[in-house]
């Protein structure tokens, strides 16, 4: 059997509100084993608020706790990206409950780097942020479905840290979200280029695009495979009006 | 599949020192579908703040909550208990997880009424408390074990709200803890009057009689038949002097 590697595995706080529940989410953390906390454009940083919630036996993960901006500037270095949220609909089909997460993640984790993104308390994740997500989470519940942040946290966290698999699921490598925005980047611009997309609203045919490579699960390799295949075909359109038969590009 | 009965089942807080904690914990009740919650001698009782943490939609839940002033008369009507603790010992011998309890209450739950009773966040079930235990529960952790309070309600109601069985296993309705307590101090003083315990520590023997019937799993009509016997033995006591064949007692 093979278990999580706890140590691939962080949790990142988008715009959380309060700080007890920074603190709340770090003791919880503790609690089951994890120890990365990134938090993204925290409404109120009050380190002492922080610091009592999470308790003495926490606060290593509270000092070494990272904030930022930006929420992809935070997600850059993940190879999965698992989201959380309450509400479902048309861009919101859940993946599985927590304990179908936990067990489908033990494999990836074993080589690959996990964010478990989670929204603020007012909003949760916005479809904006969804777009970052390989798989959809949402803790079954019975009629009222808000959960308190830093509990989520933990029943994601207790879960993982319950669970594990038989040995022979290898999973490969994958791309980052750092690699992975810079090739949906590029793709955008090839499909503005031959009118795929609308240029007043890119996005929602990104959506699906975004979707089928995330089923995917593209590896590093792959990627660089289809950017060279972007600079080729943004190469062939800058000079189709010179030639009709263009050459092949020095860096394809 | 049967599932567990909510309905049956309430969470007793034994001496909570945290007003926010009760709050916390009534809100993770109601994402989980439970609606009972017993609070004994609570350190604050801060209605205010408890409501806040709650948030509005488990509002009800603290407006019916009962207060007590003693643990044994919280759990006086209930058939079964399961007990929380994050330290173990010899005498805190946990039955399993949250996982394997919620499994063994799912029958159980059909025809009993359950208590999850949890200690106070300074010290937890002191060994007095535990005694009233039928099944011990320890979260599994990884270093630090202490479980902020609402946290482990969560994780308990969480694993019950998420456990089925099967069907064939019909468990009858069990002895209350109120039937139980009034047969153990019968008992209690049959056995100082054979001598078998100590008259300065009667606990220490008792707790493994209390183990045993607590396997056992004793039925209403059981313990009246073992009170019917500690009756008939006091009354042969009382009259051992008077006559060497005493009669059979009028209230057997």
């Amino acid at each position: 059997m093979i278990k999580p590697k706890k140590e691939h595995i962080a949790v990142v706080l988008n715009e959380p509100r309060y700080p007890e529940n920074i603190g709340a989410a770090a003791r919880a953390m503790k609690n089951m084993g994890f120890n990365q906390l990134l938090v993204v454009r925290p409404y109120r940083f009050d380190f002492e608020k922080i610091a009592k919630m999470a308790t003495h036996e926490a606060l290593e993960i509270v000092e070494s706790l990272k904030t930022f901006e930006d929420i992809e500037e935070a997600l850059a270095p993940f190879n999965y990206v698992v989201g959380t949220t309450a509400r479902t609909g048309r861009l919101r089909r859940p993946n599985g409950s927590p304990r179908d997460m936990a067990e489908h993640i033990v494999p990836i984790s074993q080589e690959n780097q996990i964010a478990l993104l989670f929204g603020s308390e007012k909003w949760g994740l916005t479809n904006e942020d969804l777009k970052y997500c390989d798989y959809l989470v949402t803790i079954p519940t019975d009629g009222f479905a808000s959960i308190n942040l830093a509990q989520s946290v933990m029943i994601l966290c207790y879960e993982i840290a319950m669970a594990e698999r038989e040995d022979s699921l290898f999973q490969p490598k994958r791309a980052s979200v750092h690699e992975l925005e810079n090739m949906y980047s590029h793709l955008q611009e090839v499909f503005l280029e031959i009118g795929f997309l609308r240029p007043e609203n890119p996005e929602y045919w990104m959506r699906n695009v975004r979707s089928l490579f995330s089923r995917v699960g593209l590896l590093s390799k792959e990627v660089q495979l289809i950017r060279g295949l972007c600079r080729q075909f943004l190469w062939y359109a800058s000079n189709k009006d010179q030639s009709r038969h263009p050459k092949a590009a020095e860096e394809p």
